[in-house]
């Protein structure tokens, strides 16, 4: 989910210094706008420690007009908060009609910070994201904009941030810094869980890289001036259709303001396509490999546990040759490998994960989807057999569904298998030569192929909105196929390693 | 909730059978058109143990063409199922488009078993009803029109039925019948609960009272055909706004099939007004009940525990003399009334509960609301200053607000207190005529008199959808004004008599 977020921006001075001019003007005159409309803006600023969230305040203060915004930060509570219900503390705080509440910390924080440190286990924190989820809707739906902004940093980043502060401002330090510091990744998976459940259609979240100031800032402005802008020309519709306005994604917002400047950098980038294997390592390593898989296999079907392996890619990626080196290392009566062609009548009569239902594998059993429900929001979204609501809904929809998954125990690996245009010519271009091949090139590889912008979008949001701690997304660098098989089987075993591990110290052997 | 299901409806024999011929006719016509059509109908079939869901299913076999239909009972789980995530059986058994299924137990069935059973906690099954609200929220959007019935009956009644049942045809008894006996109350609770949180605009629940065979046959078609006729006419618009349509209440669809033969009786009909008490009656009991309170508001003080009371009534119900003999009795220091009068500017700059969540008392005090919240569904509702959809949104609001005061350990206490229309007449004259009482009469009052019958249909949807098992209504039989502040004085030492026990019990007094 954090994983755009933690592609670099790099944003110039003279850039910085013109956008933020900008913004500033037209936040002031949004405000404006607001206050003679019967709208209120609440902001809820969170994120990582380290993100910068305090700057961000500043910045916002810079930006309003302050006299008809307030800011709150809620850390302990009063005692005249505890004598009440939890929530009395924000009621007290939201915004009148026509004025700003920026929210430093807010009534996610409890949740997250709760599970995190084990304090509640994760149906209560649903519980919680459940009434959270309502206040939120009313509020909207009452004519409340509320702007859910989280600041990511990578772990490596936050941790030379948090030091070089400590360092500067040791007047600023939170105390609990050395908790969120220790604990980032079971903060950020706790974190993910929050967001993925509360992105709702009335009050989604917007996540946003905090590695560079100034891009974090120009992005939280300009996602600001553009809802802000949305919500009161909206005004007069307001509450007759509250559904989700799918408008530009975050991306396209940000790069509107930096004029193409910024580089408009996807998660695909960040894969590094030169690495490759000399034969020999292949060799040895594939070998090696396999073996261990199927020893692993074996032991997943003794802890009847089962498996789902997703694979997507570019076509003339190699994922057909790379489920061939997963499948040969697997005893044949403990896999099913399920191509995914278009859908026949019967399955065109139900719901789109209906299909997909259908073919959840048994215990101890392991399925591998050669393409899969993603293609909701990859083919079906380019070519425009799903419309924008629909794929967009999908993300929530794919999320809960590998989420009953995961709950029954089914370990779920993903793979994008990625090559870049100039080694996908180079191969399709083979393909048309060699006989054998042949009949693995259409037309439609051609057409597909001209849409390579449509599709790296559609994959980077496709990754960023279904790319959990329990289910996420290989990118699988296939420019070098011996490279790639060698990844793949290597995530594969990971995975299965890890899970075989956990069960053998919940359930340790008896003596005999 | 179930109050309203709990009145006795009788339909005579003739009546019955031309109702039931009818609505054969246009089921079966229905089940036409959406063959042709690309929805599904999903219904669900769930309620008390001898509420006649058997005789249900056979009678909805007997209307509709079999052809299309499937009937699922979920039971045991089989192997293949406990293999599988446990949704894995009902995808398999949700209908194609154009086909319909009845679902005898369903995605409902294990929450509430679980949660009656202290299997699981409340935050177990709210996580579960999340996710059922996900699903009928998925499906619904696709196009599976989904029906939910919850066929209820008082508790004396069920225990006469599964008595004769048990008698009569030993063979079809439930194994877990003597269970859902023994437990009626929890289980009655734990339902209230799940059916609350998973009333949703796109797939609604229907309470059927089942104390009358003939009637529930009745409501259960008329609300299927009605349903059906809705959906199907709007299936151009499927999808385009998935929002919930706020057609006519059940009790209308109920009524409109029955021709007015059947009583409309409404909850209010269940109050008995003929009660009265004699003068020397009343001062004794009056005043012991002051005595205790006055104990049990210091008890409550000691223990941090707060209280909130709403008082709604008709105009003359005397709200304000019933108020003055509970205030009479509690030290001046520990309550606090707030009549609520048309909201100020500040208060209409903001959602329409901010006004509440301000006066929520301290830990340990009281607050006695003369008309409240209910305002939104009550006048608001009636004076079209809330839109349908707007005091429709404010049950499940209201609820929702009412569960963070009882989470937070609040007692809340409910009266409507209950006149009929000539003891009104007969106050509103007395008003107009006693010098001293002249002010308490207005032209509103009159006006509002004409519009009694508007009043006593939002008072029985209101007690329908917001009298839960730590929030219930209680109904104060008014027209004489002695017995009224008896029952209320009593209903009130009675909660709190409770709180102060429970609390007594977990916290033990400790020795000298």
């Amino acid at each position: 989910m954090f994983e755009a977020a933690e592609i670099d921006h790099k944003v110039s001075k003279e850039k910085f210094k013109e956008a933020e001019m900008e913004l500033h003007q037209r936040v002031l005159t949004l405000q404006q706008r607001l206050r003679e409309s019967s709208k209120s803006l609440i902001i809820i600023v969170s994120g990582v420690e380290g993100a910068g969230k305090g700057e961000v305040l500043d910045r916002l203060n810079r930006w309003f007009d302050t006299r008809d915004v307030e800011t709150h930060a809620f850390f302990d509570e009063t005692d005249e908060e505890i004598q009440r219900p939890r929530y009395w503390r924000f009621w007290r705080c939201l915004p009148a009609r026509g004025k700003v509440g920026i929210m430093f910390g807010s009534w996610y924080t409890k949740p997250i910070v709760d599970l995190a440190l084990k304090k509640s286990d994760e149906a209560d924190m649903d519980q919680e994201l459940t009434r959270i989820n309502a206040l939120e809707q009313m509020l909207s739906i009452d004519g409340s904009i509320i702007l859910k902004f989280w600041f990511h940093l990578p772990k490596h980043k936050q941790k030379r941030r948090l030091e070089s502060e400590a360092e500067i401002k040791k007047l600023k330090k939170s105390p609990l810094l050395k908790d969120f510091s220790k604990s980032y990744d079971s903060f950020l998976s706790v974190s993910e869980r929050a967001i993925r459940v509360t992105d709702t259609g009335l009050a989604p979240w917007h996540i946003i890289g905090a590695t560079d100031m100034k891009y974090r800032d120009l992005a939280m402005g300009s996602i600001l001036v553009k809802t802000l802008e949305e919500a009161l020309a909206d005004e007069e519709a307001a509450g007759a259709n509250p559904a989700a306005n799918p408008g530009e994604s975050d991306d396209d917002i940000v790069a509107a303001i930096l004029n193409g400047e910024a580089n408009r950098a996807r998660v695909l980038d960040s894969v590094d396509l030169s690495q490759q294997l000399e034969d020999k390592d292949y060799d040895e390593q594939l070998l090696a490999l396999q073996e261990k898989l199927h020893g692993l296999a074996w032991d997943m079907f003794k802890l009847r546990r089962n498996m789902v392996m997703v694979f997507e890619g570019w076509d003339g990626a190699g994922k057909g040759s790379a489920i061939r080196r997963v499948t040969a290392a697997i005893d044949a009566r403990l896999y099913q490998v399920i191509p995914i062609a278009a859908p026949t009548d019967e399955e065109l009569a139900h719901h789109y994960l209906w299909r997909f239902w259908r073919q959840i594998p048994r215990s101890g059993h392991i399925t591998i989807y050669d393409r899969s429900w993603y293609g909701r929001v990859l083919v079906e979204r380019v070519e425009g057999f799903a419309s924008k609501p629909q794929w967009l809904r999908s993300y929530q929809e794919i999320n809960d569904f590998e989420e009953h998954l995961t709950n029954h125990g089914t370990v779920v690996c993903k793979f994008w298998v990625h090559i870049d245009q100039e080694e996908q010519l180079r191969r399709f271009k083979s393909r048309e030569t060699d006989p054998r091949k042949q009949h693995k090139i259409t037309d439609e590889d051609w057409r597909n192929r001209e849409k390579w912008q449509k599709y790296e979008e559609a994959v980077n949001d496709m990754v960023t909105h279904t790319s959990t701690a329990n289910t996420p997304w290989t990118l699988v660098a296939g420019n070098d196929k011996k490279f790639a098989r060698v990844q793949i089987l290597e995530t594969i075993c990971d995975r299965l390693q890890a899970v075989v591990d956990a069960e053998k110290e919940s359930k340790p052997a008896k003596a005999d």
